[in-house]
């Protein structure tokens, strides 16, 4: 009997646990779901006799060491910041852990004491990161195998609604943490390197220096630039190569009616705007606009950022219905971006049957015996519905096949890591395939550095 | 005999000097400036017989203490930070202290112990803040006194070349810390409040949201919004004016252009560039545009921002040399701010005969027996040379004036404050009157908030 500790029954734990119990009875597994409720674990264990949920609360020090010592690995589903506490307690209990999460500063300083106790701390193991750890570097010591050299690495993801989803003018709706999408970018200029040359987009300019993606033959995909694409050249250890880029996938036309809220200062979350409860949409849009005791907001607005009226940007701010005098924002001493998020939500918030999609792209240019060749590696997972989403799939099943392949012995490498070596991806990519998540190869001419660039 | 301490003999401290030195036989005082260099402080002391230069780091603290336990008061002119270390030593040993500094946290936490102990730290008696607060307070205070209800505040400082030195198409070089200028409205959201309605606006629209100015006839000025307006509410007594504005005086133009730096992302401080020390200008621009095989910077650039060939900021560009692909940076590790700062140096630094001034306005609008008025109050101070300059002179002469005030007891009330009381403002602007450090006055009609505002 081998004991699993899952930390966090939120929404990215639906098909990690769904995975587990399937696997249960075969490899004699019990799954304990600990959270601070137990609502929504009861709802994804479905009374399934191989699974339990507790009541967990990772403050609760005894509560938690009790659990841990219980377990034989611990996933920890919880956002970053939690991971600390349980992986110190992991360290002294001797267990294994899992999590999606980047590996933090405080995660990087356990490596030695993890590797002396011989365990694995497996991290970035969800979709971004993890499957695009897994899938680029399966193709890259593929490539370098082959003597040719790596002259460009380009990495796209995304979380989209699906197809038949797809009823606003934005094509987007929240499939995973609104908030995060409202401060997508903020935080320091966007760095890369292109042709050997260091680009550096500010915050203010990321939505409108945008790249067009042909996926799988539909074009109507564009990306933009991740904020640190140049630390992933170590990781990779693609320490020479000349291009490197990194961005985030939206349907065509997002980022440039985006960039409005940006240009206005509605993703700001550095300050709390007075009476923000009591304003209404209206109100909260012309807090960004010169005073005038005449002119309209929407001639303000447009006059200010220079839209024509005709501009389908235009169309898409209507949509959200923004500028409407007597709907409230209704929240307390909130920040830009926060009003600006409670206006999205209503807007952008799946309804019961809506369905999400992930897409991901990745673009390999190498030499070999003096010729220039260029492999595009791409994937799209359909979310089945609310609850089996294709974000929760694309995160919770490579979770859930490494802690397997942990506790089996398959992954045996000890130490804080990221699944970038082949003991690791060439498994879990394997067993991935039997579920559908499996890159679409093809090879294409070597473009070197994006021909479809968009100067903006 | 009354012995002053003066701590720092920087680019601030030659007017301050020459004031203080010019009273000393009749007011019987002594001088002592220290500075961790005698350099300058023998410069201006000039072999006085009132003053002496001294060797001072402030960070030994026996020195530090030494000197400041001999003096009757101690003005410092040090950046800022470098203030609550020397604040504690005076309240130690009993003396009263003057700075030019705006009140930081750590300094208004000490405002208990300097009143218990019967002590004056006066603060913010430069020219910005200083001679805007004493100034406006004294206007705001008369208006207030017959009986009519203030509706507007607006402000404006600028530190400028003197119209004989302004001889490039910026009108402008560097009078004062070109850092300062090159961070300028960095740090968050600027605020405002106009006709009773709140307006905030981020950084990289700061520059395109200016007002123009009519300071004595001369229309030829602009302003941006100071970073917080806001709280000079309180500051001032002004708790429920509908409009309260601040902002920084440019010649008309220089904001437009400015803001191609920040669009580009030129001004940004929070990251260092690799081989910053062996780029040229032109590589530094080329940084923040898109890579091209073929095309030009000046293209890119252009073609990015939508800048007309013949559009006067080209030709701004174009004088700062910007494009040059043989002259190198030359600074190791720099950040984009650093290495455009070392750009605008080679251009904006004043030569030897350049002159400097400084302009400020004010506009009050106010309610009287139902009738709306406004004042409009200036002042333009210029610079005779590089030693005394109008930014010396307006910053030096109110610190020396409220340094000899305290020294003789015309100052009495104790406590860590800043100039906004009649006792403080009164007799400081009528001796500052006497140095031609005087504002113009005129009724105009009532505009309410500025008409000629741009939207940009």
């Amino acid at each position: 009997m081998k004991n699993i500790l899952i930390i966090g029954a939120g929404k990215s734990s639906s098909y990690l646990i769904k995975y587990l119990l399937e696997k249960s009875n075969k490899e004699k597994l019990r799954l304990t779901v600990g959270d601070i409720s137990t609502e929504n674990a009861n709802k994804l264990i479905n009374n399934h006799k191989n699974a339990k949920s507790v009541i967990l609360d990772i403050f609760n020090i005894e509560q938690r060491r009790y659990f841990i010592q219980k377990a034989d690995i611990i996933i920890s589903m919880l956002p970053a910041r939690f991971h600390p506490e349980i992986a110190k307690d992991c360290i002294h209990y001797k267990k294994h852990m899992v999590t999606a999460s980047y590996i933090s500063e405080e995660m990087k300083e356990l490596d030695t004491a993890v590797k002396e106790k011989g365990l694995i701390f497996m991290n970035e193991i969800g979709v971004d990161p993890g499957i695009d750890h897994m899938s680029a570097m399966q193709v890259i010591d593929r490539i370098r195998k082959n003597d040719a050299k790596m002259l460009l690495f380009e990495s796209f993801t995304g979380g989209l609604v699906a197809p038949e989803s797809d009823t606003n003018l934005w094509n987007y709706k929240f499939t995973w943490n609104p908030r995060n999408v409202v401060l997508a970018g903020q935080g320091g200029a966007a760095m890369f390197i292109q042709e050997g040359t260091y680009k550096y987009i500010p915050y203010h300019k990321l939505f409108r220096r945008t790249e067009f993606l042909n996926i799988n033959g539909n074009k109507k995909f564009e990306a933009y630039a991740n904020r640190d694409s140049l630390k992933y050249r170590s990781i990779y250890g693609l320490e020479e190569i000349p291009t490197m880029y990194r961005g985030t996938i939206r349907k065509v036309g997002f980022s440039r009616a985006w960039n409005i809220f940006i240009q206005l200062g509605m993703t700001d979350d550095s300050y709390t705007i007075e009476n923000s409860e009591n304003m209404s949409y209206r109100d909260f849009v012309n807090l960004f606009l010169a005073y005038s005791p005449s002119d309209s907001v929407e001639l303000k607005l447009r006059s200010y950022l220079k839209i024509d009226q005709d501009d389908i940007m235009w169309e898409k701010l209507v949509e959200l219905d923004i500028f409407n005098p007597k709907k409230k924002i209704g929240l307390k001493n909130a920040t830009p971006a926060q009003m600006l998020q409670k206006i999205l939500e209503e807007s952008w918030t799946l309804n019961k049957y809506d369905k999400d999609m992930i897409v991901m792209q990745h673009l390999f240019g190498y030499e070999r015996n003096g010729k220039k060749e260029q492999i595009e590696s791409s994937l799209i997972v359909y979310g089945e519905n609310q609850t089996y989403t294709a974000m929760a799939k694309t995160v919770g099943l490579p979770v859930g096949i490494a802690a397997l392949k942990i506790l089996k012995g398959k992954i045996k490498t000890p130490g804080v890591q990221r699944p970038i070596t082949k003991e690791i991806y060439e498994p879990i990519l394997k067993e991935l395939s039997l579920y559908g998540i499996k890159f679409t190869e093809r090879k294409v001419p070597y473009l070197g550095y994006n021909p479809n660039h968009v100067t903006g």
